[in-house]
C-alpha cells in the first residue's frame, strides 16, 4: 500500500444556479499502489476556470457532466513522485487534468497530459498565459480573429489570462487594443502594465457610450468570452468584415434558463451585416500544442508577456476561490497553490 | 362601454421546465371603447409556436419576457369589427400579434400588423406556410442556405410549417430533399404528399446511420430548427462549403440549464471545417414581407404548396394544444380556431 494520503474536492450535491455550501466537500482517502505503466503525480498548482461550473450541471454539453461524488475537474501542474512508466521519470513536471486533488494516478499515455519544459518559467504559468487559456487567446485571436495592423480589437475580462494574451498579442501586431474589465484597479493595470490603448470599467455604467468613444474607427475584431450586455455594446460598433471568435460567454454560466438566454450567436447572427463569428475550442489547433506553448513560455521568460494571478493557499481554500472567480473577484489567473 | 366580453389566456405563474396546470389561466373582462385611431379586432385563428415558451421565462432574450398576469403572446388572423382608424375598415382581415385572446384593440399603425389579401386562400394559412413560419423557411433557405440544383438539403420538423416550406422550395429548385420527423405517419406524409426524397423517423433510433444512408453525397444545406441529437447526426455529413442557417433549436427550449446546453453553434462551430452558419430572424427581410407573403399565398392557392394543420377548437383548449405542440404531438401547423 502506498504511504500517501490523498485529499480531494468532490461534488456532493449538484448546484442550482450559484454554488452553495455543501455542494462541494473535502474527502480524504489513501493512495493505491501503481499498476504497470502508471505514474503518481503530486499536484503543485491547480487551475480554476469558468468551464468547471457547467461541468457540474446534469446536462450533456461538449464535455460529459460530473457525477455526484466525482472529483471536481481541473487542470494542474504537478511533479511525478512515483513512476511505473518508461515515459516518465520521478521529478518530471507535467500538466494534466488531475482534478481538484493532491495526488493523481495516471497511465503514462494519458490524454491531454504533457511534460513541461519549465526552464526559468514559473510553473503556474503553464496553467495560465502559457497554458490552455493562453493558447485559447493566442489561437482564437490569430487564426479566427486575423487582426491586421491598425485595426481595433476588443476583448473583455481583459486582465484574465485569455484577455491578457489576446491584448498583448494584438498590440505586438500593431492593433489598437481596447479592453473591458471590472473595476478601476483592473482597468488601470490593463492600460499601464499590459499596454492596452484603453480599458473600460463595465461596472461604472454607460458601457455603450464609453466603448464607442474608445473605438472611434469601429471594431474589427471582437474576441468573445463574456456575452450579454458586453456583446450588445460591441455589436453596433462592428465594422463590415469584422471577425468575432467565440470561446465562451461566462455571463450566462449561472443562468437557469436556456431558452431565454440571448447568446452571442443570437446577438451577432441577427445583425444586418453579421461579423464572421463561430464557436471554437482550442483543441482545433492541437497539433500546434507544443509549439504555441513554447512561444508563449518564451515570451513569459523574456518578460515580454505580462500577467497577473490570484493565488489561494491549499486545497481547502479552493471552493471559496472558485466561487469568487465566478463572480469576477479574482485579479488575473485564479490558481490554488497545493504544494511545492 | 363596448358590448363585447373578452376572454384571454394569461400567465398566472412562471413555469419551470414543462408547463404545469395553473401556469396559464382563462380570464374574462369587458372590452373598452375605442379611442381615436384604434381598431377592434375579433380573433378568428390563433397560431401556436415554439418561441412562445421562452417568452414565459424570466430572462431577457431577443424579446422581452412576459410578466405575471400578461396575456400570452401570439399571432392571429382576425376581422376588424370596429374602426376609429382611417387605415382600416370594418370587415378587413388582418394578421397581428394580438396575443391569446378573443378581442384585441390596436392602434391603426400597430407594428407587425398587416392587412391580408385572402382571395381564395384559407385564412389560417397566413399564420403558417404563407405567414411567419413560411417566410422563415423561405428566406432562411433561399438567402442563407443558397441551395443549388443537385445539392442535398436536410430539415427537421419536416411536416411543420417551416420544414414544409423549406422542403417544397428546395425540391422546386432541383435539390435532393431529406426530412426528419417524429413517427411513421409524419414521415410517410413528408415523402408521399410533400414530395421529399426521404424522411427519417428520429423516434425509430439509429438516426446517424439512417441519415448517412439518405444522404449518399453528404449534406450541402442544413436548415436548423431543432438542435441536439439531430445536429450531431448532421454535423459529420456536412460537405465542405455547406451552409446551415439557424432559426432556433427547440430541443433545448425546456432545458433548465443554460451553461450545459450544447447549442448548434457549439456543435457546428467546433467542426474541423465548420459550415457557414448563423442565427437569423425573419425580420431581416422585412422589406420583402408583402412580396414573399404573396408568393407563398399564390402557391397555396394553386395547390402547389401543400401543408398539414392540427386545429384545436376554442380558446379554452389552447393551453393543452400548446403543451402538446411543445412535445411534438401536433401534425403540421398548430392552430386554435377561435371564431368564424
Amino acid at each position: 500500500m502506498s504511504t500517501y494520503q490523498n485529499r480531494s474536492i468532490v461534488m456532493s450535491k449538484r448546484p442550482e444556479g450559484e454554488i452553495q455550501d455543501g455542494d462541494l466537500s473535502l474527502k480524504t482517502s489513501p493512495v493505491r499502489d501503481l499498476a504497470a505503466g502508471e505514474i503518481l503525480i503530486k499536484t503543485l498548482w491547480l487551475s480554476l476556470d469558468p468551464y468547471m461550473r457547467p461541468r457540474m450541471n446534469d446536462a450533456k454539453g461538449y464535455m460529459d457532466p460530473l457525477g455526484i461524488g466525482d472529483v471536481m475537474t481541473g487542470e494542474s501542474v504537478g511533479r511525478v513522485v512515483e513512476s511505473q512508466s518508461d515515459q516518465y521519470a520521478v521529478g518530471d513536471i507535467v500538466t494534466s487534468y488531475s482534478g481538484w486533488q493532491e495526488y493523481y494516478i495516471a497511465p503514462g499515455d494519458q490524454e491531454r497530459m504533457y511534460k513541461v519544459n519549465a526552464d526559468g518559467v514559473p510553473l503556474q504559468a503553464f496553467l495560465g498565459v502559457a497554458g490552455m487559456p493562453g493558447r485559447t487567446g493566442y489561437c482564437g485571436l490569430s487564426y479566427l480573429g486575423k487582426p491586421k495592423a491598425g485595426e481595433t480589437v476588443v476583448v473583455a475580462a481583459a486582465s484574465g489570462p485569455v484577455g491578457t494574451v489576446v491584448g498583448q498579442t494584438a498590440k505586438k501586431l500593431g492593433c489598437r487594443m481596447v479592453g473591458i474589465a471590472g473595476g478601476a484597479k483592473k482597468c488601470a493595470y490593463v492600460v499601464d502594465v499590459l499596454g492596452f490603448d484603453a480599458c473600460i470599467d463595465y461596472k461604472s455604467g454607460d458601457l455603450k457610450q464609453k466603448l464607442s468613444e474608445a473605438c472611434p474607427d469601429g471594431i474589427d475584431v471582437y474576441f468573445e468570452n463574456v456575452g450579454g450586455e458586453v456583446t450588445k455594446a460591441v455589436a453596433p460598433l462592428l465594422n463590415e468584415g469584422a471577425r468575432a471568435p467565440i470561446c465562451g460567454y461566462v455571463s450566462a454560466y449561472n443562468a437557469t434558463d436556456m431558452a431565454a438566454v440571448e447568446t452571442p450567436f443570437h446577438i451577432l447572427g441577427a445583425l444586418p451585416k453579421p461579423p464572421e463569428h463561430r464557436f471554437f475550442l482550442v483543441t482545433e489547433w492541437q497539433d500546434q500544442h507544443a509549439e504555441i506553448t513554447q512561444l508563449l513560455a518564451d515570451r513569459v521568460k523574456s518578460g515580454e508577456l505580462k500577467y497577473e494571478e490570484t493565488i489561494a493557499e491549499g486545497l481547502e481554500n479552493a471552493v471559496e476561490a472558485f466561487k469568487g472567480m465566478l463572480k469576477g473577484e479574482n485579479f488575473g489567473k485564479q490558481l490554488v497553490h497545493i504544494a511545492d
